[in-house]
């Protein structure tokens, strides 16, 4: 009988796929965490890189190939294993995107996000929304992280060491300084 | 009498089909009236639902299939059943809107609008194009009855009351509501 | 006499609305038939125009707004008007397919289909799916009466009469006539 | 009177912009036989260079730009200049090819084509379309030059020598030899 | 035991990624062995999951979702890590494809593919193209499969465990044996 | 003496091609400085039409025909030849933006370009990049010559003759001041 209960919970525990959405531009030690939080209640989370198809902006200057690598550098590092991580292009005709979204990625269970937008879509389409907790966000912040890239600032330190690495490989914050400059046209 | 005889049967021997195009964001009392008023010169009307591609935003919030069914049971209401209405998805190659709209409504003799750019393309293909008057603007526009829902005002008596019943049918305010919230990420 | 109430209320108490899918090359009496078929069972009725961005080919000669126009007319002339009549663009992306119907009509609650892909994809996102009865498929084929046009057959008497006079009126079975020939190139 | 004819003939010559569209895979003499003859009747000539984004197929195995390099040697070669150039990317959607093949080209007066579909499409625009005269179809075609490039054949002798000479400054025949293989997936 | 340190030095000194390109419909055992194979010589390799967007037909019956969790399953269970699973959607613009499938995943050395085309586009950008061994084709063919799927053959033998079971997860089977029903329209 | 023919020498045997990128909205005196001092160092130039498909807003009131025509003609009433002139449709998926380039021109070796964004993109593609000397740009500004259009100015005096000539017989003028009106709606 005590048993059966167990099983049942843990069952409940086992089964849940959780779903995480970011642009990961860069992927940094706020999103390190989010991921670990998730995974205290789920088994395994599927990570999205979201805007797959932009790059060389100020707002995604990574392709979506280099933030697979990044992520997927950072996780194993930190002995993560039990993510599916799958870039996802946007698509501004919102009432297809959830159907977008599951088309891409393993079944799912949840989604964590307090984007209110995607709240009320996975909503509609009778998904379990859970609100994410928020890692300091002055400092956990991608916007926030290129501008000290662009200004020679401590970057690195807010990024997992495997990012940071795999930024310098790709000539990444060249890039950055350099598409940001002011068009002369 | 005899004057209304003779402008029934000029206005059935012109054969004269009209088109008007709006995002309905709802479709409000000023969309009625200006239809009624086409209706005055025209044996009947295309009526466009543009941008229809695109909800759940502020701007759209309703899908093309919501805003159907609004303007449908709106006009039917008012005992108005000779019209078309089509939804039509926005393309930003303003080289190909005139065609794009001709191949998806039935063929039509003039366009009303007071949009410059329209103005300018209809006329660019030849069309006959019809200046709108003006319905209190400041109450019967789309961006004003959607403050008014975001904000708990009185939307409900600048729509005609089938579109507030549709409005909440889908439970329209709360999504509204929802998606304009500032973005916490 | 309370056979026809009983009739009548069970229809209003049902609310149900029917979705039909077809591409309508062109609008023929088997369609006619489906439509009054699903109306004895439903509200209303959303026919949607597939295919609606082709056109000029023999498969598909009309376009959306051609079609829009012959089905309307038909339809009224028979005295139906309970019915949303939708074009919907084709995309071969087919797990956004349901999603993308959703977007462009009213809400509905059963689809009749005869067609195995839209079988398996409405009833994959829970959708109550009927077959639909067929009605001497040899005669009534959109296939057969365009064959008839290309060849001077007798097409007429198999379309209602209001979609023979669109189709004349657009010089239909000229372009059917020409568009069909062997290129030359 | 004599003032008349000659303002006719000056008005023949003078203001008459002809267009013509093709794949030119690869440009051939019996294309060059056709400019040539389109020219006697028109002040110049807009070339058209269809299915702009393909390539690497058998069909298709030359860029847009590669084709556009060939046909520009081989015309100025002959002394031809009065000539626009411009690649077109193929639409599936008819209804709205004329409008595009109008925003991409300098306005134009006649089309010459033999194809029955761009017949009729710019004659439902209301163009003026020629037929164009066949200059030894067996020979000079695009599809029949290329086997003879797989099989090694003299298809040099069925084009101008300045596409000869461009295609093989891109290793265009091995890469058609290349890509024809049996895929053995 | 010299020969071990000699081997271990060389594949760490290698720092070579391969990329390999399938659509999996689904994965089976050549898959499997193809991977392992590559890896004798790669550190790591980039399984693009090619024709992403595509699903619920007969040569495409799977999302990519469904056939991420396959692969990602099936990898694991064999103990292989050192791996990058991507979706590619198709683009039928064969002079983007390099490029495409470039933002999309890892930088990456070499490629192993038998389709003519990839090699072709892939050396003309300058990669290392290698073929790739090929696994009883007769046997090891996705279309096999299928075909064993639809007449209730022993298709599970064919296939990893792991890809079984996520298949029998979906209703795979009955998907398929729904969709390549002849369509009775 | 002898420098000039060495020079001369020099300029033939390098075979350079060079490419440059605009709107031409409209073309204007800076942009013909600039293609006459490229073709200083350069064999032939290739004069892209970047947005090809907009037309009909302030930022591109022309169509990419249009353009094509102003261009062509202001380039042979200087008496320059050597150039191949190539609309360019923009995507804004820009890891694909230097292949999209290459498909639709023919093979070039240097490209002339202050844009920052295209500095880096086709630098990381292993191009050369030469920097273009700026023309007055307060005056030969395609914005501040369509402020002028707007406004009366003497727009004319900044443009080549044959721009001029080619905007007026398009009733280009009345356009721009058209669609800048703004919207009634």
């Amino acid at each position: 009988m005590l048993d059966t209960i167990i099983y049942a919970i843990s069952i409940t525990s086992f089964g849940m796929r959780a779903l995480v959405i970011g642009r990961f531009q860069p992927f940094h030690l706020g999103h390190m965490a989010l991921i670990k939080y998730i995974l205290r209640s789920a088994d395994d989370v599927v990570v999205c890189i979201g805007s797959a198809q932009y790059s060389h902006t100020f707002d995604n200057p990574f392709t979506a190939g280099e933030r697979h690598l990044m992520i997927s550098r950072a996780l194993e590092a930190e002995g993560i294993h039990n993510y599916y991580l799958v870039p996802i292009e946007d698509i501004n005709v919102y009432s297809l995107w959830v159907a977008h979204v599951e088309a891409m990625v393993p079944p799912f269970d949840v989604i964590y996000t307090n984007n209110p937008l995607n709240i009320r879509l996975f909503k509609e389409r009778g998904y379990e929304v859970k609100e994410t907790p928020i890692y300091d966000k002055e400092k956990y912040s991608g916007r926030k992280i290129r501008e000290l890239m662009i200004n020679d600032g401590p970057w690195e330190e807010r990024v997992p060491y495997e990012v940071a690495r795999t930024i310098n490989e790709i000539d990444g914050v060249n890039r950055l300084k350099q598409i940001v400059k002011t068009d002369e046209e």
